[in-house]
C-alpha cells in the first residue's frame, strides 16, 4: 500500500564522543524512507536537494526501492546542511551549523503518480509545508502521521496547531510534548495534545522507549539497552519510518497493530544508533529486523498470576 | 518466609511543587517494611530511632505486622532527620538538612528471633553497617538484596565494594550505576557491577522503569505513566520492599520470579509517589495492588507475528 514521505533530504556533519563524520547523507525523509523501505516497496519521496547532492546518494535511496520522482533537484542551489555535536551522554547536542539553502523556499510538489497514496508521513519540516502537502493530495490518505520539533513551537505555534489538527498521529519527543501541552506528566500531555486533533499521540523518550496513547488506551514500547550507541542522529525519524512502514505493509491501523508498529519502529531505531548516520540502515536483512523486534518483546515478557 | 530489613527509620520534611510536609515518618527501612508487609507477614526490622520518635509511628509499623523487636530506641538522642526540596520536574532535589543523630553510631543489633531469616534487605546505610549486619547473621540468608547511593561511592568506595561483593542483588539507580561502573551504557554498567559480585543487578530508572540484569538475561519493567505524581520520596525503597516482599512470599528466587517481583516492586512504587511520604502505603488493599500490577503488564502487552 503506497506511502508518501515528505521531509528533508540533506547533508549532516556529526560529531559524537566516538568520532566525527564529514558531510554525509541525512535528513528526516532520508531516514524515514530507508527505514520504511524494509516494510513496503511502495515508498514515494517528496523532497528537495541542491546540485551539490551526490547522485550516488540518490541511487542509494533508489536501491532501497524508494521512488525519487518527487525529489526535486535545484541544480544551482545548495542542499540543506546541518552540523551538530553530541555531548558525552548522547542525550543532548549543540547545533553547530544550520544552512537552510534549498529548504528555505521548498515547494512540496506531488507527482501525479503519488496521488491516491494511503499513508502519508510528514517528516519534520515547517508546519506550513506539511499542511500544503496534505492539501495537495486529492484524496485524504487513510492515515497521516506527523513529526515535528520544538523549533516550530517556538516560532510558528499557530500554523503548527493548524497542521496538527489535520493529522491522525502526532509523533514527538517527551520534552516537546511537555512544551506543546504545558503539562509535565506525559499521560496528561498526551491528552492535551490529542484534544488538538490527533487521535493517536506517540511520545518518543529516546533511550527510554516510546509511549502510544489513544483515549484511555496506553502502550509502552521499551528501548533495548544497547552496549554501544555511536550516533543518535536520525533515530526518531527511523522510528517513524519503521512505524509507518509496518502499518503500510500490514494495511491495518487499529490500536493493536499500532502497538506492533511501535515495536518495529523501535527496532529500526535501535539499528540506526549503532553506527554513524544511515550506515546501519543500509543492507539490513529481514531476519535481523525480526530478531531485533523479538528482543524488544522478550525484554518485557513476564507471566504473572494473581497473588493474595 | 522471614525477611529481615535493616535501614533508617527517620523523620523527613519534604517540599515539592505540590505542597510541603512537617516532620513525617520516613527512612529507607520504613518504606521497605511497609511495602514488603503487603506480601509477607514476617518482616523483621533492624533500625534505630531517638526518644523523639512518636510511639504512634512505631505502632503504624506494627499495625502492618512489622516486627519491631530490632528497633532500638535511644531515649536521650534524636532521630535521623532529612529535609529536601524537589524541583519542578521531580527528577532532582536539593537536600536542605541532614542530621544523622542516632544514625551516626548505629550498631545493628540482631535479635535472636531474627536469626535464620531467609531474606535480607540492606536498605541504604553506610556499607560498613550493611556488612556488619550480614556478618552478624549466623546463617547466610538465601538472598541478600542491597540498596546504596552515590554518597557512599564518594566517601567510602572501598568498604562499599567489599559489601557489594557479599550480596546477591544490587539495587541502584541509573546515575549511580554509571558512577560505580564508569560506563555510560547501562547494559555495560550492569556487567561491570555484576563482576564485583552480585549475580543480579537492578537499575532503577525512576519515571522510566527498572532494568534487571543477570549474565545475558535482561528484563525491563516499565513505569506506569501517572497523571499525578506528588512526591517521589521513598519510591526506590518502596520498589525494593515490594520486590523482596514478593520473593519472600513466593519463596522462589529464579530469574523468572524476579521479573514478577520487579513488577510488584514497580506497582508499590507507583502508589508511593501518588501522595506525600508513606501516606499511600498505609491501608492498601491487595486487590488494588493486583489491579495496579495488571496495569504494568497490560502497558507492554503486544502480540507479534513474524513478517517477511
Amino acid at each position: 500500500m503506497s506511502l508518501t514521505v515528505v521531509g528533508s533530504v540533506a547533508f549532516d556533519a556529526i560529531e559524537t564522543p566516538f568520532g566525527k563524520t564529514d558531510k554525509i547523507i541525512g535528513g528526516a525523509a532520508t531516514y524515514i524512507s530507508l527505514a520504511s523501505s524494509y516494510f513496503t516497496k511502495d515508498v514515494n519521496l517528496v523532497a528537495v536537494v541542491g546540485g551539490d547532492f551526490p547522485k550516488s546518494d540518490i541511487q542509494l535511496l533508489q536501491d532501497h526501492s524508494v521512488n525519487t520522482e518527487g525529489l526535486q533537484i535545484k541544480e544551482d542551489e545548495k542542499s540543506f546542511f546541518w552540523s551538530g555535536k553530541y555531548h558525552y551522554d548522547l542525550n543532548s547536542r549543540d547545533t553547530l551549523v544550520t544552512e537552510l539553502n534549498v529548504l528555505e523556499h521548498f515547494d512540496p510538489i506531488i507527482p501525479d503518480s503519488y496521488q491516491g497514496c494511503e499513508f502519508l508521513m510528514l517528516g519534520n519540516l515547517s508546519p506550513q509545508v506539511q499542511k500544503l502537502t496534505i492539501e495537495r493530495l486529492k484524496e485524504r490518505p487513510k492515515l497521516i502521521v506527523m513529526d515535528t520539533m520544538n523549533f516550530w513551537m517556538d516560532i510558528a505555534l499557530e500554523p503548527l496547531k493548524e497542521t496538527i489538527a489535520m493529522v491522525d498521529v502526532l509523533c514527538i519527543n517527551d520534552e516537546e510534548a511537555r512544551q506543546l501541552s504545558g503539562e509535565h506528566s506525559l499521560a496528561k500531555a498526551a491528552k492535551v495534545i490529542s484534544a488538538m486533533g490527533p487521535k493517536y499521540v506517540i511520545i518518543k523518550k529516546g533511550e527510554h522507549g516510546a509511549l502510544l496513547v489513544s483515549g484511555n488506551e496506553l502502550f509502552y514500547a521499551p528501548a533495548l539497552p544497547l552496549e554501544d550507541v555511536y550516533d543518535p542522529t536520525g533515530a526518531g525519524d527511523t522510528f517513524a519510518g519503521g512505524f509507518i512502514g509496518y502499518l503500510a505493509q500490514t494495511k491495518d491501523i487499529s490500536f493493536d497493530n499500532m502497538k506492533r508498529a511501535l515495536i518495529y519502529g523501535s527496532a529500526m531505531a535501535s539499528f540506526c544508533v549503532q553506527k554513524f548516520g544511515t550506515e546501519q540502515l543500509v543492507g539490513l536483512e529481514h531476519s535481523e529486523i525480526q530478531e531485533r523486534a523479538q528482543k524488544f518483546i522478550d525484554l518485557v515478557q513476564v507471566e504473572i498470576e494473581l497473588v493474595s
